[in-house]
């Protein structure tokens, strides 16, 4: 939670951006797992947490402009509630501390809103992402349900979006708690893979960490030999002598904020020849990427560089063929390198998706491409002073994908693919950190994990930190 | 996953409990949290599993009494699902598994039904518990969303309950595995407690082991220092010298089954003399309670004899005054045991919670009480072979209810609210195990934990396993 005066701040800003209407909020309820009241770990939405800072369930909140009011809609607790929950202040107490005088019974919401609509005043809320969205808006707004998501407001996700995007410093120091929690967690799994453990083993272990120190996972954690598999869920198999490890995970702590890094490394002490040949051309392109991020560079434009130095690796390999930027034209870098290079990171993992990586990640003039490979790409637009981002390239084999790309006669002009046969169970390697962008450059958040594969090999052996 | 055999005889089974119409089986989406894309845990439907195993994603299912058809309604993944989640075999291969050869695209779900529904064939579908289940009927059957929970079918409803209730020998298996993950929970639990650690540490620990050798937890763990609070999530308080630590957690194993189990130490490696006396009324509860578990039993009556074990000895204290069986029937346990003292356990936590407790727990001739107390006893009916449930007596000293009764005088000839006053910050005491009804008695599930207060200290001592 920040000080009053951050929520009051960004409420105004919003206010300034909007200037008229009713903004609705929606807070997120409990989600019932397997029964009603078997609840997954609460998650309060996102902009609901920005604007309004209450991570409790079943509240919503309206921004009247038209009348200069803010309200919190939700419910005090019974004795019932109390005696499962224990004494929970009050909801007017809690409103108060974000600076939010006015709160209203939930039943009262619909009326407000219908009266709001009566008076010709315009409703502007947010994408639903959820089905519990789509069933109050639909009945919040007496909108049949599939006629809800036509009815988002354009203007109000990116009056959001501009707000959100910019970090303050108070956000920045959340943010790195949640880093430095997230460079626990991979510590761990570098500390204690070995062979005969399972996936799940390290998974338990970096979930512990996640846990103990803040509110959960920020995304639920890959932790892999099968690295190739962009999400793979899987954490059933046996670490074996001469298997790689991908552990991609991020702590959230309890403000809500976000870390997300991803580690490759060996299960041995030291990646092998071919291994390290690879994991070195993945390095190169995270720090191409890197050294570019910059206020006014296009995030497009970083991740074609990443996309380069790939393609120029692997055609030093033998793997590729040809010239490295018509390959990277021609879309051939997405046998390797399937998704984006990176992602905005706050309140969310990838930050703001929930409100359309159009908006998000390109403005009006810049189109998210649809095109295979690209279209994972969240972010393409201008780099701004306090933005934070992801960096991830990576190189993955997918039998799949390759058989299917060679089956359709595709790239012949830049891929070996009689070579390629060699790769089939290599597995896939990605890097990836988190940064801030400065006024003149970035800064990487959080402590420095080994990252080059001589400083992996280095802590697998001596288990000694940077 | 058990044997195909096992899937076909329990959809047999559910056919000749129901006779004709056509049954629907909604299996469960994906659940964002903050955004589409990043998703809780998966977990499948418990009834779905029961009926057709398979624990994937966007699958629905139907049984077509009229014309004795079987049908598994999904998709197959495209090349784009394959790079983030790798190759998974066909749905047909998958549902063949489980005894069900007729496979078809999840578009012909609503046909389906609509040709059902104009044949003027009845469609019997289960209680809605996520709002992504109102919404999904509300659109295969044409309902306005707020209809949807009007037209459940009660006849549905108990087949699955008749079925469901009676654990088979290769359900008992799988019970008894989460129960032995569950017990691996609480020793870590208890060895590693001790004042400076947080809540949140013991809570991360005992997510790892569930984590690492299952699924997940079988419900959200409950680790505190605040045992009085029936359901606390929190998990931010300092353990202390003198502090009780009530745990009570459970593991849900790959298959989808649960264990259940909790205890209460100290953080101390003994029980002060006030917590034991306490401690040693809530084992009495549970001993009595335990051995009165057999067919035919009436666990309404198991409830009420662990209740008058509290009340005895809270006499005894001084804290309780009366006639103990007076005291039970108007309701005076309550001020110390809100809740009641077991439920069924299987494929739930809470098992089949989601289809109503009264249908669960209760039958047409014994109802469900709504009094304070009673309303949590989810269970009331004579237990059978083959059921799995849990007890759980404690006894909560919640001040905030203290103060209320009170203030409203109730309870004055049982209760001794000056002496009462010493207690209103110790907190609570919970045993809990899971037993199975076997034909003459009961048999408890998973190893034997420390349970006596002589045996939690003999261990908190020596952290040697009985």
């Amino acid at each position: 939670m920040f000080l009053t005066e951050e929520y009051k701040t960004r409420r105004k800003k919003l206010k300034e951006l909007m200037g008229s209407g009713v903004l609705l909020f929606l807070g997120n309820g409990e989600c019932g797992i397997n029964f009603k009241h078997n609840t997954y770990p609460y998650r309060q939405d996102s902009t609901f947490i920005y604007f309004f800072g209450l991570q409790l369930a079943g509240l919503n909140a309206i921004i009247d402009l038209d009348n200069d009011t803010e309200i919190i809609f939700g419910d005090n607790l019974s004795i019932d509630d109390v005696v499962f929950t224990g004494p929970i202040r009050s909801l007017e107490e809690q409103a108060n501390e974000v600076g939010v005088s006015s709160v209203s019974p939930s039943k009262m919401l619909e009326e407000y809103l219908s009266a709001a609509n009566d008076k010709g005043q315009q409703i502007h809320f947010l994408p639903p992402y959820r089905p519990e969205h789509i069933l109050k808006l639909s009945e919040l707004l007496n909108l049949p349900s599939d006629e809800v998501s036509k009815n988002v407001s354009a203007e109000f996700i990116k009056a959001v979006v501009k707000l959100r995007s910019i970090k303050s410093d108070a956000e920045i120091e959340e943010i790195e708690k949640a880093v430095h929690t997230t460079a626990e967690m991979h510590y761990k799994a570098m500390e204690m893979a070995e062979a005969g453990l399972t996936e799940a083993d390290l998974f338990g272990a970096v979930q512990n960490i996640a846990m103990a120190n803040g509110n959960n996972t920020s995304f639920p954690s890959i932790i892999t030999i099968n690295g190739q598999i962009l999400h793979n869920h899987y954490r059933g198999n046996l670490l074996k002598e001469g298997d790689m490890v991908l552990c991609d995970c991020g702590a959230e702590n309890f403000s809500g904020y976000a870390g997300d890094m991803t580690r490759t490394f060996p299960v041995n002490k030291t990646f092998s020849a071919k291994q390290k040949e690879i994991y070195d051309i993945v390095y190169k392109s995270y720090k191409t990427a890197a050294e570019m991020l910059r206020p006014k560079q296009l995030f497009r434009d970083v991740h074609l560089a990443a996309c380069k130095e790939i393609v120029v690796g692997l055609t030093e390999l033998g793997l590729m063929k040809g010239d490295p930027d018509k390959a990277v034209e021609a879309g051939a870098h997405t046998m390797f390198f399937q998704c984006g290079l990176g992602h905005m990171m706050g309140l969310d993992v990838h930050d703001m998706e929930n409100l359309g990586e159009q908006y998000v990640g390109y403005t009006d003039e810049l189109k998210q491409s649809k095109e295979f490979g690209f279209k994972s790409l969240r972010m393409g637009r201008a780099l701004e002073e306090g933005m934070v981002l992801t960096v991830e390239p990576g190189i993955y084999f997918i039998p799949e994908l390759m058989e299917l790309r060679k089956s359709e006669n595709k790239f012949m002009d830049f891929v070996n693919y009689e070579r390629l046969e060699e790769y089939k169970n290599f597995g896939g390697i990605r890097i990836e950190d988190d940064f801030l962008i400065t006024n003149d450059g970035s800064r990487i958040l959080g402590p420095k994990l080994p990252t080059t594969s001589e400083e992996i090999e280095e802590f697998r052996n001596s288990k000694k930190r940077l």
